[in-house]
């Protein structure tokens, strides 16, 4: 816990200055005031965050972390747990989702093991930071032990560090982890004390019958457990997941180096709960990608306070939605450092 | 009105087959089906459009109309008439808030003057479209003479064609014009019979006084000109603008050559109206970049059954929110064409 602490007490207020600065400079750009909405709001916190009110974003950089849960023993997902190691070579040969969207972007992806439930073939590309060979069963037990908890988060803090060597600017997370929005329905009941039904989805594509079960699963596996909401190690380690922890160590280390940090849906949401209730400070840092289609992330994005950029649908994770949200926190600054200003223009002012 | 019924005789329905096609493909990638929301029905459209289910988009182009409004005798803007001219230029030095997203997008921009009240300095990259110099003043009688409307819409036909030997595979609509949000509200109260009141937001930036002097002098125009919503030159010519009209036959142009069709804001909502109205057939060409602030613009999304893919509170107009669509069409576009298969992949599918 000492490195988390560490890391915790380490993050500042946003920078007010750049951002009343960022805002003066808005105003002075040929167009009405306040006439490109979230995009100008998107670029005076971004400013807050660098501490500078004309940053450049060269580096972006996704976090794809993985891991298996041991609740698929319990039958609540439609796919099966191969499907993680599977999908893990998918994205080191650059065939899914989340490559073609930081293609598409200009991002790098650092794909991480944090939990798989498999040996995985060492690739130069992936990042083994292996907790255990996935969780153990929520509805039997922990899913994890206190220890292991606190090392997915100094895992997730670690990839951040390795990779700061290389640049980012601006980072995404991303998720890829058979059975984890039935873990991830777990926490957001937890933290928020919606009902279990109210926060679970059907995930890849659960029938009705599928549904229920998960629903009991959830249910079952916080009555068993009692999380303590107060503790989120505790949360994490009782109905949590490895790859969920890794991701709230990457949005504490994102927060720590003042880089703006965009978070994909439901299951880096659940990752933000952990991550907030270590440390309020983080919040500032949070930008909300999208609005996923799994009805819990909703909940989660009002417990948060966040407005999501987008709301396409997309339930895949990954990152994809982080993906396409980065582009338009790029979007933003590039508005800020490239926009004439209505003096520059010779452009005529409000009446 | 020979070459408008020209175009829109031209329109065909989507191709089916490509889009079952496209269908069948999303279904076949390594995701949960229907993971990726919106973007797959966007790329599903994209193929029925271009008769093609792996088509690229290479060139994309963004039209950005202007002109000038009479009704600004009637004091309806926060900004002078001047400014249009003045923003014609930076738009041509690459300085406003299209270059910089078009830029970031890899679109190109083509600015065209469709009825600016000044003689404007000649440039290599701006098309002399002229009809007029500015509109009438609707308040006192039509806008315009039904021959200018139309040579108004055979303007943005001619732009599309003239641009069709660079390449044009995916286009953008946008507009700039002082005071043609006014136009743009009698326009969509024309069509949809919504009262004057709720579909007139504050354009650039209207304080209480200057909005509800902005509302009579629309209820003025509407009852004195009495424009006849089943005859779309004719509402064009009396409550109407010459860059309106433009982007309706770019619009018109786009449904004609199977090029996708990504309309801005408000204002290029209000030319969606009046191309829509001219040839029903156009409508499964049309893409809704983004919901305007400026309240008029949900009216007519819902008019036109169209659900838009972002809502950031844009109201610049200018064709910004446009270019923020390609790129989420270009993603959908990438997605289809670059993802891996399952089996290509070596993935489980579902259970």
């Amino acid at each position: 816990m000492e490195k988390i602490n560490h890391v915790i007490a380490s993050i500042k207020p946003l920078d007010e200055r750049a951002m009343a600065e960022a805002r003066r400079r808005q105003d002075s750009l040929t167009k009405p005031k306040g006439s490109l909405g979230q995009l100008e709001s998107l670029s005076i916190q971004v400013a807050g965050i660098k501490r500078d009110p004309r940053s450049r974003i060269i580096n972006k950089v996704i976090f794809t972390l993985t891991g298996d849960h041991g609740v698929m023993q319990e039958g609540v997902s439609a796919y099966p747990s191969e499907v993680t190691p599977q999908m893990v070579y998918n994205f080191l040969r650059g065939g899914a989702g989340i490559n073609v969207l930081a293609r598409h972007v200009g991002a790098r992806v650092v794909v991480a093991d944090l939990g798989v439930a498999s040996v995985l073939v060492r690739h130069p590309a992936l990042k083994d930071k292996k907790v255990a060979m996935g969780t153990k069963n929520m509805a039997k037990g922990p899913a994890m032990s206190q220890e292991e908890a606190m090392r997915s988060i100094e895992a997730g803090i670690e990839l951040v560090e390795e990779e700061l060597a290389n640049g980012i600017d601006l980072l995404g997370t991303g998720d890829m982890g058979i059975g984890n929005t039935t873990s991830s329905s777990a926490i957001t009941a937890a933290f928020t004390g919606a009902d279990v039904a109210t926060v679970t989805g059907r995930g890849t594509g659960l029938n009705d019958e599928g549904w229920e079960r998960k629903v009991n699963v959830i249910k079952k596996a916080l009555e068993l457990n009692r999380p303590d909401r107060k503790d989120p190690i505790d949360v994490l380690s009782k109905v949590g997941g490895f790859e969920i922890g890794g991701i709230a160590g990457v949005i504490l280390a994102g927060a720590k180096y003042r880089i703006p940090v965009v978070i994909d849906g439901f299951v880096s949401g659940a990752a933000a709960l952990i991550a907030t209730s270590l440390s309020p400070k983080v919040k500032p840092y949070l930008i909300a990608s999208h609005r996923s289609a799994e009805p819990g992330h909703q909940i989660i994005l009002v417990h948060l306070g966040l407005k999501p950029l987008l709301d396409l649908d997309l339930r895949l994770g990954e990152g994809t939605g982080a993906a396409l949200g980065i582009f338009l926190v790029e979007a933003s600054i590039r508005i800020l450092n490239e926009m004439a200003s209505f003096a520059e223009a010779g452009v005529s002012e409000k009446i």
